[in-house]
């Protein structure tokens, strides 16, 4: 495998900054790994697991002799953290990153970073609600999805770079402008998370003859609610920066929940039996059941 | 184990009807077990994995020396079944059932059933969107929430009669009253199909740059609408059955999810710290996480 950096700096090392750097490593992809971050102890979990080559603590110290930088730290803090780092960029350091929403994100990594050297948008569409370094596997992006957002304005050589690392690790990388690729996670990964925390919040708060639900739950609210385990944190600043997107995914739904309510509500069986049944054979044709 | 049945009927031997009557079995709960329904095919899955006895399609045969009746059909159906079989019932024969609605289907089944013997409403809590005999599984009810519904006048030795049945397959068995079984199932579980439903219609009819999206859904969005996959009729029957409580549930839903959408519209981070973080503590609580 040829390399494509000789020192990575990987900012937030959790599930994907780990497993990212698990894997690169694994994959002879980079020389040397320093994470960067905000918690010592998550860093010194990535040490001894070998995730990390070295722990760095201050900007001018962890970016020495780097070639590449990963920004895996919620997308709210790609900016702050980019600022941070990049009075101490060698001259053509290429910036990345593995953020769930994209426009905003790129726009604001290519401000901070400036003239420094070139940016890249990434997103591995891969994860779970666990988190930190503990959480990193070898294995997480194989198969997987991951989406470049080039706008034209990015670097063609940085781009390959990027896409080598993402390819070495496994995952299948397709290139999308960065706006589409937030109108299509809104849909399909933002609005359900939504969707999922409002479940779970309406069923914590209702009661039933005084009494919680939460008994009464089963192996269906639990799959379909898992989502919404997921840190909120990370979830309030893709919320926030991917705002219009998910807003008009919200009022898709919405209008399709309405049309369901409003089939209950007047006992439209033609209307239940198109909207039901299209909703089975379109999960049924997504797979992955039992 | 007690006998609880010299010869028990089951009516629809698919996931829920099938794996009662191979658990019953099992457990040496019955003597005989035919099974009655109207795909000659499935019933015939049925007996050749051993779920029954012998298959019978005539009511007049189907009911002979029968002294409990497990009605496992769609919950629309239990009326109409029950009325077929009801000229052929020894006095005294008790009619159960496995319905996801228990005050509307318990109405039912009491008129149709009339003087012919006791009737009590019974919802296992159980299932997944696998169906049919083939799906039958000897362990499906282990450990799961079995809630049984009296009312006023039900026979209280046909309730225990049932409650020795869904112990003996292993189940844990709680009382409820019609309505308040309904009010709840309508929060747990009948809410979430039907957000299932919508998501997954809202995200299959979106296009992108008028690409269909399906290519980009992961295992979040999988999970969070598995449930839709289940059968449409056997939804569309229980949306039917429980109108009014999916409506109130429904209602409550929309509720937070227009605060989370208000939210989003006004970039409040507070509320989006308390909206995110309350549902992401209130999924831990629910367990059943990696």
């Amino acid at each position: 495998m040829t390399r494509v950096a000789d020192r990575m700096l990987v900012a937030g090392v959790g599930l994907i900054g780990g497993s990212l750097a698990l894997a690169a490593r694994d994959a002879g992809l980079v020389g040397e790994i320093i994470g960067f971050g905000r918690t010592r102890a998550n860093l010194e979990v990535a040490a001894q697991r070998g995730l990390i080559d070295r722990i760095a603590t201050e900007p001018a110290v962890a970016m020495a002799g780097v070639d590449l930088v990963l920004l895996a730290t919620p997308v709210g803090s790609c900016g702050a953290v980019a600022s941070a780092l990049r009075p101490h960029a060698r001259a053509g350091t290429i910036l990345t990153d593995a953020g769930s929403v994209k426009a905003l994100v790129v726009d604001v990594m290519e401000q901070a970073w400036g003239a420094a050297g070139p940016v890249v948008g990434a997103h591995p569409i891969a994860g779970s609600e666990a988190y930190g370094a503990g959480a990193a596997r070898v294995d997480l992006f194989r198969g997987r999805l991951c989406v470049l957002t080039p706008n034209p304005q990015t670097d063609r050589r940085a781009l390959q770079t990027v896409r080598a690392l993402w390819e070495g690790v496994g995952a299948v990388v397709e290139e999308l402008a960065p706006a589409s690729h937030d109108a299509i996670l809104a849909r399909v990964s933002h609005l359900p998370h939504m969707v999922a925390a409002a479940l779970v919040t309406a069923v914590t708060q209702a009661r039933v003859d005084g009494r919680p639900l939460d008994s009464f739950v089963g192996s269906g609210f639990r799959d379909s609610t898992r989502i919404a385990a997921s840190r909120a944190e990370l979830w309030r600043d893709i919320a926030r920066a991917n705002a219009a997107a998910l807003g008009l995914a919200i009022d898709e739904f919405r209008q399709v929940l309405d049309l369901l309510a409003d089939a209950i509500a007047r006992d439209d069986v033609a209307a239940l039996d198109q909207l039901l049944g299209g909703a089975e054979r379109g999960r049924r044709a997504l797979g992955g059941l039992s």
